[in-house]
């Protein structure tokens, strides 16, 4: 056995006794682990140093550094984040559509863990801690392999939560830790059938892309967001341009924020230079089709095919003039990524052909693609946003990290 | 672009037309089936003597040429199918858990289809209809690709299939036909991740495995039962001997019949003799661990590790006695297939327990694993019997060949 093999088959017998833990006995755990993150605040951010000092050496650009660096009101943040799952309610054991067939039988349909769930992370410390009490609520054990950047980091976390849970009388391989962060690893992880029920990789669109190519796990992909807003001809134009603005410049480093938008092209003469006077308060380069770009002139740059495939994560902004509502659509579903698209239009007909024809986890109607998130849909905390279309979509909360089995009371029945 | 990748790209483009129709017109194009099934018998029938004349000269075993051979009885027996179908409740466009959220955006979960499914498998012909009218009825068009056994059989189904929807005015490549029967065509659609968004395979143990091993779209794994019956130290002796005999005897080749008995050690003594008798009627071979061969004696054949690994299909059963509920479910956990399980007890507390520590897509008190189909849960037809834990678990109808999308109607709503 492989020493992440040996990890596996430890994860796997401490899933089923995670499994068929209480909901009392898990909030415990997550309570103690809320706490113990606190009290060891000061050795996390020792370690922690020593990630930010070698990213430091090796050049990391200040965004990626921030990004890594953890301090005490993060780490205040990290441990609300896990009051929040707390206040959750249990996703397991749930019985629905319990009914007596005409035998006799009575049948119903209850959820069960997933079993062991791997995830793949990059560079954010956080999400060490995050993952790993979304599974244990949902009680999945997990095996977490984050990135060699924060790889102190994670592992004094590791540490201090796998403490915390076997105080609260579970066992600590409920979460287990690769200590090798080398390419290797990621791939064994990626083949480890026997063990791993599920492998959610979480990051950016290179990770995610190497997760799904190579994996003979089952995979859920998440969080690549090449996102669209959609300006119709009967659109209110400040909603239009304000959407457009929200979406591309609240955040643009996140998968829901956009990359892309379409305008139709009756309005575009109008609607294209308030969009620009707006978006200039925030110096976001504008990538345009010819027409964008005789109507704005030379201070947008020419777009290319390849713009329009591009998660920028930045504030930049491709834009096309199209015919109208049907060379949107299949734009969108050519070029998307499946995450979230968004309409402006006072069309009722369109509104409603929109939602219905545009394939993508989340579509809207005149609102920002930005609200694609768990707590904002009222589904509580999340573990990635799955682009794909086979067991979840969109924001992935505890539901989403379960699985079901039949239960069948019987009093004797057998088959014709 | 590759033969296969034209059928890929043909059936994706059908998908989106099929996947927006409504029920109306996925009914006319399922009755236009049955009824060209009906009116094209003859030619069904001359194409399969085409496969069987191949398989005869080829040695295909009888049980097997039975399963390949088509008659009017059994074509009428699929145009009821069919009819079935037709008569369940579409199940695309269902919006669910729809609510307003605190600014206003309203929110809901809209069913759609997966896209497009391919489907893998052997040589019964009827799988060809079966498969296609649930991916038509469900909006998925399908991408069938059967053994070289059925060949003749399937492609005719197929021709006749492809022009009654064309005349319901749906794309025929809503419904594909791989006519290389190669390894190489499977192999290759096992990698057509551009087009195919979910893979099932339907046949024996060497198939399933080969498509979980080797495919890169995404699998739902079927079928395989390794599956038991266990028999604890408070049930009726003559319920449990009743349901050994029907979970191993009503059909012993569908995967939903049992291949090991477990008993209990304190019943053992006196179950077994019983249970032998009862067994005897039908001749089926024991293969019994060394306490039911010394209460049964000579005629039980040593069972070997392996044999609690195999799927018999066949009037076998392995026996094993073990010392009580724990261990039976921990045999069961190890060596099950996670298919179907059954305890035999008059314990409410030990019911329970199996109910709940057991891990199988159905799991049963006091009756045969036989009843695991949907139409015996009240599903209705499906399309396989999935034993894994991501998607669907268990008897997959039509609700299982769906995804989902989040819909949102907003008035301007931005992220604040």
């Amino acid at each position: 056995m492989t020493a992440l093999e040996m990890k596996g088959c430890a994860a796997k017998k401490a899933s089923c006794i995670l499994g068929i833990a209480g909901e009392t006995q898990k909030n415990l755990a997550l309570t103690k682990i809320a706490e113990a993150l606190m009290q060891n605040c000061g050795e996390i951010l020792a370690e922690n140093q020593k990630d930010l000092k070698l990213a430091e050496d090796n050049g990391m650009s200040a965004s990626l550094l921030d990004r890594l660096a953890l301090n005490r009101k993060r780490i205040e943040g990290i441990a609300d984040g896990i009051r929040k799952v707390i206040a959750l309610d249990d996703p397991i054991g749930t019985v629905s559509e319990m009914k007596t067939r005409p035998n006799g039988l009575i049948i119903g349909k209850k959820t069960v863990p997933l079993g062991v769930i791997g995830i793949i992370y990059e560079a954010r410390p956080n999400v060490t801690v995050d993952a790993a009490v979304l599974c244990l609520k949902s009680g999945n054990a997990v095996i977490l392999r984050g990135g060699k950047e924060a790889f102190n980091s994670n592992k004094v976390m590791v540490s201090i939560m796998r403490d915390a849970i076997k105080a609260a009388g579970l066992p600590e391989d409920c979460i287990c830790f690769v200590e090798d962060v080398s390419r290797d690893s990621a791939r064994e992880l990626m083949n480890l059938t026997q063990y791993l029920d599920v492998l959610i990789p979480r990051g950016g669109a290179g990770l995610i892309r190497a997760v799904v190519e190579n994996a003979r796990v089952p995979v859920i992909e998440t969080g690549i967001g090449i996102c669209h807003v959609y300006v119709d001809d009967s659109a209110d134009y400040s909603m239009a341009v304000d959407i457009i603005f929200n979406a591309k410049c609240s955040r643009p480093s996140v998968c829901n924020a956009i990359e892309t938008a379409l305008v139709s092209e009756s309005i575009a003469n109008k609607l294209l230079p308030d969009m620009k006077l707006k978006l200039d308060t925030k110096n976001v380069e504008l990538r345009g089709c010819e027409m964008t770009v005789s109507i704005l002139g030379d201070s947008v740059i020419p777009a290319k095919d390849s713009d329009y495939r591009t998660e920028f994560g930045d504030y930049i902004l491709a834009v096309k003039v199209v015919p109208g509502i049907k060379e949107a659509i299949e734009f969108i579903n050519t070029y998307g990524s499946g995450h979230s698209e968004s309409i402006v239009t006072g069309s009722y007909e369109n509104a409603q052909r929109f939602l219905r024809e545009v394939d993508a986890a989340a579509v809207y109607v005149n609102a920002s693609t930005r609200f694609t998130d768990g707590f904002e849909f009222g589904l509580g905390a999340e573990i990635g946003i799955s682009t794909q279309k086979l067991h979840a979509r969109g924001p992935m909360g505890l539901e989403q990290l379960t699985s079901s089995k039949f239960i069948i009371y019987g009093n004797g029945q057998i088959r014709q």
